[in-house]
């Protein structure tokens, strides 16, 4: 067997007694019964992936998939591709946004080179390198199918890394200038969604720019016409060397029974993309926020997961997911902590 | 001058061109524009809270007042009154919600009776107390006037001393059975808003409960007719002694130039008095989250207030203050660590 194959033989689903134990020691606790809505939800979701009632609390890292992407060639982001690798030099002296929200949370920043234009890679950035860039898909298929596989199992290996290494909870990230056009491209090659539905503004373009998009995503789906049966079609003919790689990590940490901390639109085409290699992988997903981007909505119904936050942000870099990190520490704080009505005295009517 | 008086002369408005700074950092730092939503417009209104458009982070606070209500004799309530009392010894001994989340934040928990039926008061509870309850006010007012103005001031000398200590941020938590009744009448006397839009299921009561519930508040407001242009009124005839006070930490909050952070329908509804006993207060308050609670909404929507967390919570105690925290510091901290393109060396296009 492949490590991919391999891995997905190693999925197996949450632990539901697990969750309903959770739900029965949060139910004793001294306050209103589910009084904590989501984050009780959360609690329990959190304990059937740990097969737990009462898991300790998680070591956090993200790993976040820096890319580049031939298909921004056809000018549908704000910025030039040489941001994706300026941006992998903020990454590693610590200045980005992820960086500064990883500090307040604790989160482990792991950067990884799954295939930009970088000439030098900065130190302390992992290199996985597939090539310098994907192929622009409106011409060819991003990569190939190889290339597909092999970015998937990077990714596999860097969760199986982490979790060896002690890490409990990993958070997807993801940088690549022209990404939010691979993901729109897979996400609707993946659900069936026209393009028209899914395609957004990403990091700030107007709306003619939007359109112009649009097409290109269209053209691009016309052409190479991928099977939506098959992630890994998909991901070769239209997607992207670091959402491959972060499909990877998903499914790496699921096997391993690790939740997996979704951000925006980029790691939720990743997350898709997973739970279409494997089977019983939604489960491990925990859904940070909402983005913006049109594209993310249409991911978070179709795998029926309910974001934790909603800020109106568009950034990526896994900073939805280390922000949404704190309430994961405070859903498993109140189920190990707080105090029962019996232990405290309280009187409890049931409600 | 009363000290009631003296506070409402010392409010300001929150100062623009602080906030006008700290949007034009935000908008140097490596991120596209705007692109961390309403984190972004957190950050802003925090530096035009702190009249800098670099403030650190803040020292921070819960101020949790715990009443018991009269009104709780009518059974609109799915818990008795007792339980405010017990709830006070879990505050003391740290074993409740607000305690646990409060820890994970490093949030200081101030807890304060105001007038609760508790016999003995728990050690590091702060003695204010302004009778055993309130008066039942489907018969008689609440409190007397002279009674509302000193639970105000008790709130304003209590933000004062934690100013003072060093405290630059302050949650306003509450406890009291009953006090989801008390607080649909404040909202429906101050907004207008019919009691059966307002009237929601507090701890947990059912349907048929919630009914008798509204009804009870539509016959407390038509026996004492409180003068929604008058929230001293509004607070004496259908408030609470808990109330009052958290109206009257906002006041003294404000008046010192430090945010205020709502947490549920509680705190909003004295949040909501604040507004009316003085001007420029609303700049002041952050909506930590929108409670499950309909009469939240309406008060949320009547100051224009967006909430940062929408978990479908419905606690108190300041739990949804504390855990919206984390995304206040977290905003300071973008604010305060990202780097700049120019820092960064990254290509800025302006997007």
């Amino acid at each position: 067997m492949t490590l991919l194959e391999e891995t997905c033989a190693a999925l197996k689903p949450i632990d539901a007694a697990a969750s309903e134990n959770a739900q029965r020691l949060l139910d004793a606790k001294t306050k209103p019964r589910r009084s904590l809505g989501r984050l009780e939800e959360l609690a329990c979701r959190l304990a059937g992936i740990y097969r737990t009632s009462q898991p300790g609390l998680p070591q956090k890292a993200v790993v976040v998939m820096a890319a580049d992407h031939g298909v921004s060639e056809e000018g549908v982001s704000a910025y030039p591709s040489e941001v994706t690798a300026q941006m992998l030099a903020n990454f590693a002296v610590g200045g980005a946004a992820i960086n500064v929200l990883a500090r307040q949370a604790a989160v482990r920043v792991v950067v990884v080179d799954m295939g930009t234009k970088a000439s030098t890679l900065p130190s302390g950035v992992l290199d996985h390198r597939l090539g310098a860039g994907t192929a622009n898909f409106t011409r060819e298929p991003a990569m190939i199918r190889d290339d597909a596989v092999r970015a998937i199992e990077t990714g596999i290996r860097i969760a199986d890394d982490l979790v060896s290494g002690g890490f409990t909870l990993i958070g997807l990230g993801d940088m690549g200038i022209g990404n939010t056009t691979a993901a729109a491209a897979i996400t609707a090659a993946l659900t069936g969604i026209a393009p028209a539905r899914i395609t957004g503004h990403g990091t700030g373009i107007d709306e003619d720019r939007r359109l112009h998009k649009t097409r290109v995503i269209e053209r691009a789906l016309a052409r190479h016409r991928p099977d939506g049966g098959d992630a890994l079609d998909v991901l070769a003919k239209v997607g992207g060397f670091e959402i491959a790689g972060l499909a990877g990590v998903a499914l790496g940490a699921a096997a391993r029974g690790i939740p997996v901390v979704v951000d925006g639109f980029i790691t939720a085409s990743a997350a898709l993309a997973a739970t279409r290699l494997g089977t019983n992988v939604t489960g491990y997903l925990i859904a940070a926020h909402r983005s913006v981007e049109p594209g993310h909505s249409a991911i978070l119904e179709t795998l029926r997961l309910w974001p934790l936050l909603d800020l109106q942000m568009r950034l990526g870099e896994g900073t939805g997911g280390v922000l949404a990190m704190h309430l994961i520490d405070a859903a498993l704080l109140i189920l190990r902590d707080m105090a029962t009505f019996e232990s405290a005295g309280v009187t409890d009517t049931g409600s």
